[in-house]
């Protein structure tokens, strides 16, 4: 239960509020691809991330996905927990992008320490305003940057995490991920390789020339 | 300072604490047109709207505006304080839409009041939350929605609120709304000028056809 620490709240709360906590948070692991949290049909509650990767998106009723932000080891999932929060009226997913192990903190336990501790009340309240400027951030992103832009950012990304320069993602899935369509993706993938900067394969991007994708990606940054 | 009392935990507060709020707030009135707030610039404190309409919007490097929601009589502004809450990160610019009176209260009056009161730090995580959701409920517009849509439940809004069918309004002020540009909104006007919606003058847009107008906004909410 040492995840437990991860909250920054942790050393200020009683010894009780402790207890209670360590009583009943439950370890879990995901699976990589499956769903941890669907949209308003649940409020299952936090995860803390202990190892893994999840990915906090939107669905919209045509079924186009858009990637929020991603929680990686020590992030906090709040959004799971929205019932939590008077006034938050919007739907989320979240998956798990590799197999993740998580600690689940029930609704009504955060919801008591929330009424109880004004550090808590405060923390949740900066938690979300983490989550909000991510939100903000990819605002800008889609209103004022080119696909291309964005499509090399994101591979960059990939790069960087997996540690790789082979990266095994379709075009539907890097369509998931920017809130665009497949055929949009692969036009501007297949502009990507006849420019050199990266070979398409089955299934799977090659990046050739990293300095110059990081060289557009970083357009997106500016 | 009635204006107060439109705080929803004014009731639960202590009597100093009432008695410091009423102390520090001030009353002011802003021209149609001004800007309350200024991006990251400054952190002024909230401001609770006595009377009038505030917009409350994001300006790209290119110099792109978006309206991200407007408020209204009895509406808490919270982003103008921005500095209160830890992992906010992004700037807002708030600007008065009609003549609007606001009560202001100092960021460190309420900061002071959200380390004290549990009530009021849940307050404001709610308050937060309601305006993160309207930034997705515009997010889903953005991506899923067209523009003639969004076009005319802008207008239809806009002529509910005023009242009117003959709207004062230019192409670049509604292009500044939706966040997109002045060109694009106007070959779109004009389109719905041949369709017989409405009919365009010199800086002013008359509703014609608001029936098939509101049919055609409200594929927006769907």
């Amino acid at each position: 239960m040492e995840t437990l620490t991860y909250l920054p709240f942790w050393n200020k709360l009683t010894k009780m509020q402790q207890e209670a906590l360590t009583a009943s948070a439950r370890e879990f692991t995901y699976q990589k691809g499956s769903l941890l949290h669907n949209g308003s049909l649940d409020c299952v509650g936090l995860f803390l991330v202990k190892q893994g990767q999840l990915r906090v998106f939107t669905i919209s009723e045509e079924g186009k996905e858009l990637t929020l932000y991603r929680l990686f080891e020590r992030d906090i999932c709040l959004l799971s927990a929205s019932c939590i929060i008077r006034g938050l009226q919007f739907d989320v997913m979240v998956s798990a992008e590799e197999d993740t192990k998580v600690l689940h903190i029930p609704t009504a336990v955060y919801q008591k320490l929330m009424e109880e501790s004004i550090i808590v009340a405060n923390y949740t309240n900066e938690l979300m305003a983490s989550h909000f400027s991510e939100v903000m951030w990819l605002m800008d992103q889609i209103m004022n940057k080119k696909l291309d832009t964005r499509i090399a950012a994101f591979l960059m990304e990939e790069s960087d995490l997996r540690g790789e320069t082979k990266l095994l993602l379709t075009h539907e899935q890097i369509a998931n991920h920017l809130g665009s369509v497949r055929e949009v993706v692969t036009r501007m993938l297949k502009h990507f390789q006849n420019d050199g900067l990266l070979k398409l394969g089955r299934g799977s991007i090659e990046l050739l020339d990293v300095e110059r994708l990081n060289k557009l990606a970083s357009d997106s940054l500016r």
